[in-house]
């Protein structure tokens, strides 16, 4: 049911990552405009992705009617695979964001989606199907929902699960998603929305991130009071600034409990990840939004990984500092 | 999971519809070819029949994309609405024929579906969709399948739950479902695969049932050892033959656990149930493979009725006879 009050009133809040969760979703990839040569290595890696996960908990594969065959071909029998119409395969950005209260009762937030910026900047069009998800998927458990038109993505916040969030002002304030918007407002929104009692604003998001401005690749809370941050020392990599921005705004800080921030500086991987030209030359470019050319940095970072109950999965790079990250 | 061995083997077997049950399926009609104008009627009384239905249990309806943001606007918030390709909107004969274990753990049985026919005779193709719903509403909750290439619908059979099952020749043996399969075969198959002990044979369904003899317009189980039969004394009336060697075959058979059958005589609705003008003109006739015309004869009969867990579900007919059907 679409509730007309408010999660903040009901008492509901965003909770953090690390804390526990029942189950997990994916969005099964296909568009060629956005995955190299039909979509195919990436359901491949998905396929793999989602292999693992499911060792740690129930996975469901959303997947489009025309790629279900195939989808339920490639995944194992033990991850459950739903048609569910989607423009993409971002369901960390298109899902719901999951609520609760103190009794663990689960409810849907349901911010706008518009492909991070719509008209204006968006990576694709339309995205109508990807702005559906969150209800369906809220009507998949009968959950009670919330909506706002208000533009944000899961990507775009992280919280200690404690009244804390931080954003980007880059993403949050970007004209393509909620134009001519104060902080104060948007503020605002995400207290009434998201249960959170203080907001912590970082200039930018990761360099180059196609998305334009998204938190996570920047920062992740380990617990609450800590969190890790990608890093670099290298004075030449446009990232560097974007970084100690980031740790100065942190280390001056106090989180929603009154606590200073304890941050673990995470190095990117030392060689810089970029596109191929094989890779390049892969996507269908009818998108035309993007640059996708030989050479083009990809975001690449240690500190987006993925919190089960059990484990944490991390990405790794062939790099010398994938040992570092994992440590 | 699909698995490769039997139900029989594996102690399942096909519950009749007077146990009790946990939740419903409809799916959103919608075809222009099979609903009169584009839908519409058909839709609005859907809704109304998945809101009393709701009344009693969880009620989901099943909808292709194009039509879910209409479904979801048009059904009570309360009515669960899952996106799921389909070719029309019969989930009796497309969803899973449920099968229980003493233990009543619940597994699905998929029988192949080619729409009443396939290419000889079926009402529509393609009927792809359709096929694969009971796969995936298996994996809605996750239960394990049993599939076999026989062609079967739901409606074609009704059992007691207590090893005796009544279709009939004209459904089973038909040439687009079944083509040169024996009665014995076919016997073999439904016994392995629903679990039942005895198979009691119609001649013929319901006069002029355009899927082409389902048995739930003839016949249908109130109990174990005691049915309700479509009825007509008029003897006019070509479905008067078909009851009355319905009648014979019931009233000389025995059941699985060896009772004779108790058979209560349903009277059809007195006025025949006939199509009009308007209903005939307003389906679109690119189907072409059936008779839309005025003064057509419809199936109607009161023994296909719904039974939930508290209450039974009957259709009325503005009839004379409606009362005694309720009585």
């Amino acid at each position: 049911m679409k509730l007309m009050s408010t999660p903040k009133g009901d008492g509901f809040h965003l909770p953090a990552e690390f804390e526990s969760k029942s189950e997990g979703f994916m969005i099964w990839p296909q568009r060629p405009d956005n995955w190299r040569d039909g979509g195919k290595p990436v359901q491949k890696v998905f396929v793999e992705l989602a292999s693992v996960l499911v060792k740690y908990q129930p996975m469901t594969v959303l997947v489009n009617e025309s790629q279900y065959k195939n989808a339920r071909s490639m995944l194992p029998s033990k991850i459950r695979v739903l048609e569910m119409s989607n423009n993409d395969a971002f369901v960390k950005d298109t899902g719901p964001l999951y609520l609760i209260n103190e009794n663990k009762d689960i409810r849907c937030m349901d911010f706008n989606f518009n492909a991070w910026g719509g008209l204006l900047d968006g990576l694709y069009f339309p995205w109508d199907k990807d702005n559906e998800i969150t209800r369906k998927l809220a009507d998949l458990y009968n959950q009670d929902i919330y909506k706002s038109d208000f533009t944000l993505e899961g990507c775009s916040i992280v919280t200690d699960g404690q009244g804390t969030l931080i954003t980007t002002e880059e993403v949050v304030l970007s004209e393509g998603r909620n134009k001519g918007i104060t902080k104060l407002e948007a503020e605002n929104i995400m207290k009434k929305f998201l249960g959170v009692e203080k907001v912590i604003w970082l200039p930018e998001g990761f360099f180059m991130d196609e998305a334009g401005g998204d938190v996570d690749n920047v920062v992740n809370f380990i617990k609450p009071g800590e969190v890790v941050l990608s890093w670099t020392e290298d004075t030449t990599d446009p990232q560097y600034k974007i970084s100690q921005k980031a740790f100065d705004i942190l280390s001056k800080a106090k989180d929603a409990q009154g606590r200073k921030f304890i941050i673990h500086k995470m190095l990117l991987p030392e060689k810089k990840v970029v596109l191929s030209k094989e890779q390049a030359n892969g996507v269908d470019p009818i998108n035309g939004m993007l640059p996708r050319v030989e050479g083009q940095r990809l975001t690449a970072t240690y500190v987006n990984y993925i919190t089960l109950n059990e484990v944490i999965i991390i990405p790794e790079f062939n790099d010398v500092n994938d040992q570092k990250a994992k440590e």
